[in-house]
């Protein structure tokens, strides 16, 4: 593995040094083209997407004839799960194979380097692709790690006194998401109608049906789930790295107001059931291994079954570089947030453990976000409601513009990568346009 | 479609009255065998299964070639999910012709009745069947509309002032759950460990991870979805009973202690992951239809996306009568609950409207849980936190055994059924043992 200080190993392929997808990442997809629109499997660098499927059929793993074998059948999938399912081990064998037939110095160009015919077939301009949700999601859990946006988050709620839960320095708060709603970058997200209290002190409580006027972002990161146990068979923590296969940028949109009307008392519904974007592009577990870092510190003394070793504390969580882009509809922008995916109160193998203590059964193609990532400090927020304090004042945009929540055709834009120029490994992006909400003769 | 005052119409198998799988009824499962392990669609018949992959191979269905040649490639799935895709109509003329062909006075005798070849072939006893969980559930969504089970566990959780929230009867209130933890009748639960407030009064706050002491049923309805929106395209509350495939039993384990700590600010999540189980025979919405009847009156003027007309007020919800029987490891035995379904706030169509008024796209295959049913009186709670008031009081079982919560080795069983003798439209049962939680050293 590349550490960072050495130079970064080079392509064959002309990949900017500015590009998220150097050789040292290597993230893994699913695509279609305009001349072939089934789904299948590739990975991205620089500019291009290297089609696994063609990959595989022109014989381009035989430099290592057990993968080719292994492979069978594996990138004919429209999913990424048959690989995923694979486990780490193979997914880190197969992404240092793609690395060497890939890199400038390859043992192995007669497989693609210079066989022009299946350079032809295989490589793929990045912008002539289409993105599908890499996997299939059997479930999707949202956890509220992200300290700092829990705590901004439960003083708007509920008070600085009860702002965090007593329970929330012993276990990775979590609730059950939607998964059918999870969409790949640049799909459209509507305003939703929903029930909404105009004046939360009036009495008695009567809700309005109407457009939500605080439509807002949550920044997280998407971890994808590999492997599976056995109902009633939790995950120890020491062995749930295991279960990682890789992660994406996640928006998971949320209509604030929606939310505060309908959350007691069993948690978020129909204001998170509109759509969660995430990136087209998974950067697998291995590729980032080299950023972990330490997360917020938790001096609370939990429960036995969350425990990890001193040394794995300072290596918890990932140190990802996070920015959050607002771009109106007269093209006026602004980066609303800059912030790093260090800012968890628990790491993803304490989440899983957590996630599976009672028994629950994880799959592959399960994906688990942090929850919203916020930094402590203003102007390293993830989302609006924070930044706004629920909307008391505004964020200045370019051009005289000035947003509370998000209005109709903004489109928001998520960026994250770690890393040095010439090996980012990076996420690209994930960006979702707000539609107008539908007429209201939807529903008379 | 008969009227409850007919005779009802024979089979010329034999089937007993008291069965809750009459000609009336014609649940959908899916079904393996000791001699073929292979899952496949299968309906039940008194104390048969009539296995249909066999019976559409058979040309079992080409007294209707319109039939035949729709279902090629529908019940050689593992699950019902390609049938349930087809839509009502479909499911209404697949039933009726199935009741045709099964029925004493059949008019196609040669497709099956005296066809003993294909009859040996495609009729299976039930006791020789091995029944799976009948649809791929993409999501899984528990709303929370019995009133009573909702008031009474907000008067233990809360107290009386604050036991329904100010939103309880402007919406559905409903969370997600967990999808992979849905298991068929029979299989064993686990009583899971978690973090539990032993002293809940005690300050500061620190739990214990211990086994759960209070594992506990929730006796609930589900409804399998067929058909599926687009994301941002709310569905009508006046269009919802097409989604509506059918129903099964659901209790959804539940362990109380876990669930009192963990569940603010987002709801439950570990304490309902132990697992959720449902009976094996999905009885389809339109046997049911003789059987609506009126929920429970809510007199709030709530939004107009979730008004029915008077005439569907009167038919909202199902009038189900349900038992619970626990089995204690001695054989000691008590039928702790009989209530019914009708004990609902909302009914299934305002259900799904709200579900989806900000968007959300159910997909066939979803699964939505009523939540608890219970009824207003003593003896009609459906589950033991509501019977005990919290373990306060015990459940007398025969023997001089009693209960507060389930103790290991108990066999839970839930059963439900429509109707009169001779033509019950009923669901069977649900079953779960509670097997002991893992040793202490799972976790050291």
């Amino acid at each position: 593995m590349a550490s960072s200080t050495s130079t970064p190993r080079a392509s064959w392929l002309d990949v900017s040094p500015s590009s998220h997808f150097s050789l040292a990442n290597i993230p893994f997809g699913v695509i279609s083209t305009s001349s072939d629109a089934t789904p299948r499997p590739a990975v991205a660098l620089g500019e291009y997407a290297l089609d696994l499927n063609v990959l595989t059929q022109g014989n381009g793993f035989s430099g290592n004839q057990k993968l080719q074998d292994a492979l069978a059948g594996v990138f004919s999938q429209p999913t990424l799960n048959a690989f995923a399912a694979k486990g780490r081990p193979f997914h880190r064998e197969v992404r240092a194979y793609l690395q060497d037939i890939l890199a400038a110095d390859t043992k192995l160009p007669q497989l693609l380097k210079d066989n022009a015919s299946l350079r032809e077939k295989a490589l793929l301009r990045l912008s002539d692709v289409k993105n599908h949700v890499p996997m299939a999601i059997g479930d999707y859990t949202d956890f509220y790690v992200g300290k700092h946006h829990a705590f901004n988050v439960g003083v708007l709620f509920r008070g600085p006194a009860n702002a965090l839960q007593p329970n929330y320095t012993h276990l990775p708060v979590a609730y059950h998401g939607r998964a059918s709603s999870i969409v790949v970058s640049g799909t459209p997200i509507r305003r939703p109608w929903g029930q909404i209290l105009l004046d939360p002190k009036a009495e008695p409580k009567v809700p309005t049906f109407t457009p939500s006027k605080k439509v807002d972002l949550e920044l997280e990161l998407g971890m994808f789930v590999c492997g599976s146990n056995e109902l009633g068979q939790p995950i120890p923590v020491s062995k749930a790295e295991d279960y990682i296969f890789g992660y994406v940028l996640l928006n998971d949109w949320s209509a604030r107001d929606v939310q505060a009307w309908e959350y007691v008392p069993l948690g978020p519904f129909t204001s998170k059931n509109l759509g969660s974007s995430i990136s087209p592009w998974i950067v697998l577990a291995d590729a980032l291994e080299d950023y972990k870092t330490a997360g917020i510190e938790n001096d609370t003394e939990y429960a036995r079954y969350l425990r990890q070793p001193a040394e794995i504390k300072e290596k918890n969580v990932l140190g990802i570089d996070l920015e959050v882009e607002l771009i109106t509809a007269n093209g006026n922008r602004k980066i609303i947030s800059k912030t790093n995916s260090k800012n968890l109160l628990w790491s993803w193998p304490q989440m899983i453990a957590h996630h599976t203590i009672t028994g629950c059964n994880l799959q592959t193609g399960d994906m688990l976000g942090s929850g919203t990532i916020s930094g402590p400090d203003s102007g390293t927020e993830g989302s609006m409601l924070e930044q706004t304090q629920g909307g008391k004042t505004t964020i200045q945009i370019s051009g005289g513009e000035e947003r509370k929540f998000l209005e109709d055709g903004d489109t928001l834009v998520i960026r994250g990568a770690a890393g040095k120029e010439g090996a980012l490994v990076g996420f690209g992006e994930v960006t979702g346009k707000i539609e107008p909400a539908l007429p209201e003769s939807t529903f008379a």
